[in-house]
């Protein structure tokens, strides 16, 4: 391996507000030498979430904010080059958390082997990932979605809320999505099947949502917050139930929106309509994850649940695409690929 | 009956922000006569609660406003002076929904038997009443307490927080209070049992929360909202319980608090701290109202369970202490007398 260059994006600093491409820097490392137990494995898709947003942030969170010059998170499909640990084999795909970089050694058991036979390999970064389980475990857990109730979710097009809104119809709800474009909302309903979706940018929004939801809402899964959360809760009927899985929205703000401070309203809504809020992370059903990786691919084959994917080719892209994906310029799930597969 | 008058206190018209005494008016009516399946009672006890102030205004709720010269809202304890239905006879102790007045005639089903054995008829407006149920039903359903938790209400000597800090010690909790003078304070450590309870009037307020919850907050019992929320929000642990009851601070509130809008920091705390808040009302658990009501009995009867009444004598006081209700100025379950025991 030493005749190898790993090529890695790291944190040069820290972002105020909005990140910038000098807030990341392209470097040359070594590459990593496996221990006993460990994998060296090589990048074929990087992906790119919202939560990363969070990691370059100073300050306590779920998970430990990345230090400047650490190698940036994220989850990783890539191809075992050399194996030390007896469950792992050369050319095993496996996914990891090996970062923004082309080469990462890890822990055997940190990893998880992808079986290519099921679905193309990059899907282990979304519908069949992180994403996927986290709109499986977190609508059904905490949503619990009932035939004929209304469940909207927005960024519907996106690697959760896709997952979300076609799970909900499976449960034999209403799903109504949330899109930022024509575009994306015409995918949302013709090829994810939503019944409904609604552009938020389009001046009518308000009143979109309000017909796309004749009966309320029961299930308003949130990923995004500001305005879309604002033009929900008004239209929660008693007893809905939240899941606050993110708040994209939000992510890039450097100071509190103006006055008045809506909170009493929010708890005003909470006690009045007796709505369940409920935050959660993905790990937090750490022990669901086998079952509804099973059950999500089983609707894949079954054509019942579908997917898009946005691929940006090239590591060095990795900065442009995650700040888009932050305002919404993604269609699918983001997803960076890396080197070819099979990896050489 | 015809030589009887009714005195009525009925709504003269909507408050604006704190009621005054000009929107209640006192009346004189005639005694109603009870229709077949009905009974006519004479109330002793009127019961005040904070949620009489939200029928005071127009506007949805979970129950339909009051109309302007409608007889106020409230739980009462009567004696049965006439019975029409089967179920009661005259001299019977019951609990209703007379309102604020002296005679009222009421559906059998309507009605609940108090005995007077188990506790004074007038705990029926409390500890063993609504209050009580809802305390107890709100913080066992939804807060969910376990051993060795903390578990935090406000307005801990009134009605409710005092069972809430009581059955939470017993769940084998850290009960730690929050009320507005020394004195309730001293009572809710001293009397009640609690491990400890702040003031938080007092400047060192926030200071002194911390101090008295060194292991954080587990159970948020929410009957306040406002500076007090905001103070124990940075306080709770990872997978808090926020039963919403009530926020008495903003019921006399005619605007929002000024910006910034802090939403979106309480929306990142139920994320990152995957909190659940839930609002309730004691109907939603209705089906276990006899439960709860025979429990709290039994802890009284066993000494583990103590209360505080605040009575004002005299239905024509009911207005002014209703005012001062919203205002923290009652030390413990607020009730009029209204007539004396047994009613002649």
């Amino acid at each position: 391996m030493s005749n190898k260059i790993n090529r890695q994006i790291i944190l040069a600093k820290r972002p105020s507000g909005k990140p910038q491409p000098a807030d990341f820097s392209l470097v040359d490392a070594s590459v990593p030498v496996p221990e006993e137990g460990q994998v060296l494995c090589k990048t074929i898709f990087l992906s790119l979430d919202p939560y990363m947003r969070g990691r370059m942030n100073d300050g306590k969170s779920y998970a430990a904010p990345l230090e400047i010059k650490e190698v940036m998170t994220g989850g990783t499909v890539g191809q075992v080059l050399e194996s030390r640990s007896s469950n792992f084999h050369e050319g095993d795909i496996v996914f990891g958390s090996g970062g923004w970089q082309v080469y990462w050694a890890s822990e055997g058991k940190a990893l998880r082997k992808i079986d290519s036979q099921l679905a193309p390999i990059s899907t282990a970064t979304g519908v069949l990932g992180m994403p996927g389980v986290t709109a499986y475990t977190g609508l059904l857990n905490i949503g619990q979605p009932k035939k004929g109730e209304t469940v909207v979710v927005a960024a519907a097009s996106g690697a959760v809320g896709s997952v979300v809104g076609q799970v909900a119809k499976i449960k034999g709800t209403r799903a109504v999505g949330i899109a930022g474009s024509p575009e994306k909302c015409r995918f949302v309903t013709e090829e994810l099947g939503f019944d409904a979706c609604v552009n938020h940018k389009s001046p009518d929004f308000t009143e979109a949502l309000k017909n796309a939801c004749p009966d309320g809402i029961d299930v308003y899964f949130e990923n995004v917050g500001g305005k879309v959360f604002q033009k929900v809760l008004p239209l929660l009927n008693d007893f809905a139930r939240i899941p606050v899985c993110g708040m994209i929205s939000h992510y890039n703000a450097t100071e509190l929106p103006p006055g008045p401070n809506l909170t009493p309203l929010l708890m005003r809504d909470i006690l009045v309509k007796r709505l369940t809020f409920r935050g959660f992370i993905v790990w937090d059903f750490a022990s669901q994850e086998k079952e509804a990786l099973t059950q999500l691919a089983t609707w894949i084959q079954q054509g019942k649940l579908h997917y898009r994917e946005d691929i940006v080719e090239g590591l060095e892209n990795a900065p442009e695409a995650f700040i888009g994906l932050l305002e919404g310029r993604n269609f699918g799930k983001l997803v960076v690929q890396v080197s070819d597969h099979p990896a050489a």
